[in-house]
């Protein structure tokens, strides 16, 4: 048998996310759907991690086991050719029989764009979120860099896993930054692992700060523990974030 | 009454083109429910031309006769408020009574995008024709030039209107250039107009010439009249044609 490691870009608009799900459109149920067209008999397709409906992915990380001795330039063209356009393989290539995409990933690396510029282009709708109102920049880049290094992220955390007792909420973030371009906003993050929804909590948090709602001592508040108000604000929407890589 | 001239973009990838077809979702059609719902009464939308269904623009000119008083920034904001995603209201101006965006237009410019990289990005399928097989491109540059100045573009004009004696089909063209770029080729063409499917035809030839089938003496036989052959080789896919902006 052969472990196959492949990376893959994906528009996830019309997806219900990474994760199988009986009866909806979803990206592993789709790679599953094709390498078992392949092999000939049912193949489960590991990821890096969950991704959530109408998140997308310039490079995420998968990973399966084979029969098929058909090699592995073949395999990534005879896999495009199955898949829709909005799902790609990127490299394919031979693992080592152990080789996990989750649990072996040592640093994960999100992007969240956002249109600032009041008519946003019919050519990007799909892969930013338009707020074409006024923001305080300067607080939300200070802001953005208090959650570089290891923090407890209870308060960034989905509501439905927040309570969640015995599973650490700590995690150990690299590097936090809200970059700002003509008309637009890039937050990007890089981190030993991401809780579910974080990053679109995280970049809810910058917004309700853009507005004035929060600060540097609120963001400082919020990683607080124990003591961290429950939440730090709405979900931005998933259309304006990416994978954009997973390191081993 | 008032006389309003608009810029706009759009996907054409959902639209069966430009002109209003009972039935049919389409760019004039969508346009006219808007302003219509806007007025209170049916208005219509004159384009600076027709587009193909799933041809794409970056700056496409319209204009209709208005009663309500509505400011123009209050107009935009209106309209895209009304309209998909996928078509964007880029500026609204008070225009000349007499204002006609088709036949006041000097010059128009429209671009053709080909991705030879072997696969081809999610977030770009809509937008490119993808092409990753052997091209001569340095001949495609070449012949692409051949068609600057003013000819006859029989050979060029699509198949239903070819053979229509007394229009002409006479254009003059500013500038036909193919710019190769990483992974790409950008073909982009300026003319004081275009016949139907011309440009989409332009580059059908442009690749039959990157594969062998045409060389510079066989353009400027294309440019012959009479005497020139009936047709230049089939046409390109809609999806990679923008149009990028009209002169007036």
């Amino acid at each position: 048998m052969r472990r196959i490691r492949i990376q893959l870009a994906y528009d996830g608009t019309d997806f219900h996310g990474w994760q199988v799900q009986p009866g909806r459109e979803t990206i592993q149920g789709t790679l599953e759907a094709v390498v078992a067209e392949i092999e000939g008999r049912p193949v489960h397709v590991a990821g890096s991690g969950r991704t959530d409906a109408g998140v997308h992915a310039l490079a995420q990380e998968a990973a399966f086991t084979l029969e098929n001795p058909i090699p592995t330039p073949n395999l990534r063209k005879a896999m495009n050719r199955l898949l829709p356009p909005s799902i790609r393989i990127l490299t394919t290539a031979e693992a080592h029989p152990d080789f996990h995409p989750r649990f072996q990933a040592v640093a994960k690396t999100y992007e969240y764009r956002i249109v600032r510029a009041e008519v946003c282009s019919p050519f990007e709708w799909r892969y930013v979120h338009h707020h074409p109102y006024p923001l305080d920049v300067d607080r939300m880049t200070a802001c953005a860099t208090v959650l570089e290094g290891e923090h407890d992220f209870t308060a960034f955390a989905a509501a439905d896993d927040r309570d969640v007792q015995g599973k650490t909420k700590v995690r150990r973030i690299f590097s936090s930054r809200l970059e700002s371009q003509a008309g637009r906003l890039v937050y990007r993050v890089r981190g030993s692992g991401f809780l579910k929804h974080m990053v679109r909590n995280i970049v809810g948090a910058l917004l309700e700060t853009g507005r004035g709602n929060l600060d540097e001592a609120a963001w400082r508040a919020l990683l607080l523990v124990p003591g961290a108000p429950r939440k730090a604000g709405p979900s931005a929407p998933a259309k304006g974030l990416f994978l954009i890589g997973v390191e081993y």
